[in-house]
């Protein structure tokens, strides 16, 4: 894995990028890390980070920001394939964790989408099952 | 303006890339054109279109989502510009208009990234005012 350092201590998606945290991973490359939201919308709900370090997500150069979104389109296809889904709704908010995120949601009805709705409690296996499922996909 | 046409006829934002229904223009390119939401759930509220004939973000090509991305970040900035805000937030839900559509939100408070939230009520001119606003910014 490539690190983009220095990342920031109080930054539990730095801490994840070192391995300092357990985290449920989806998948990764190079550039981005997949890994499952624990306080999901939906089923399948899947964050995105990028590896270099940037709060916020138009603050990446346009490589960077290409890369991080094709990164998500293919964990997009992924969740799609894997969970039973109208199709993957992105959310970008950002300021709860200073480095950049995008929410992938797979959803059958908008108000998966509300951020202010009330989450999912999902069990660490059944999380952990769910990404299984969404890394086996093509 | 380059057209990715056939555009379908009952889908309103490809009437407005073919200038059939009015609407307020914040900045466009070859690939993709942003305008004024007329619900907005923030002052500023924009949306992004590529211009290739696509629903599902997803499914455009690698190329064409890096350039979107790009566009958007550059109208991102100028939104950030022009309002006063924290930061601007991205919501692709899509399922309301069988176009791609990237909602770029400035947003205060988290809520307003609440898409069930209720909308702003503002006149067409003062959204073509915020849209020269935009427009003004680098």
């Amino acid at each position: 894995m490539t690190l983009h350092a220095p990342y920031d201590d109080a930054n539990i998606f730095a801490k994840m990028l070192r391995y300092e945290v357990p985290f449920i991973r989806v998948f990764e490359d190079d550039v981005a890390l997949a890994f499952m939201d624990v306080f999901p919308q939906s089923e399948g709900h899947t964050l995105v980070i990028p590896k270099k370090e940037v709060d916020y997500i138009f603050d990446l150069d346009e490589k960077s920001l290409s890369g991080l979104m094709i990164f998500a389109q293919k964990v997009a296809r992924k969740i799609e394939a894997a969970i039973d889904c109208k199709r993957v709704g992105v959310l970008v908010i950002g300021t709860e964790v200073p480095h950049a995120h995008i929410h992938l949601i797979p959803f059958q009805e908008e108000s998966q989408m509300n951020i202010a709705a009330e989450k999912l409690k999902l069990p660490q296996e059944e999380l952990a099952a769910i990404a299984t499922q969404i890394r086996s996909k093509k």
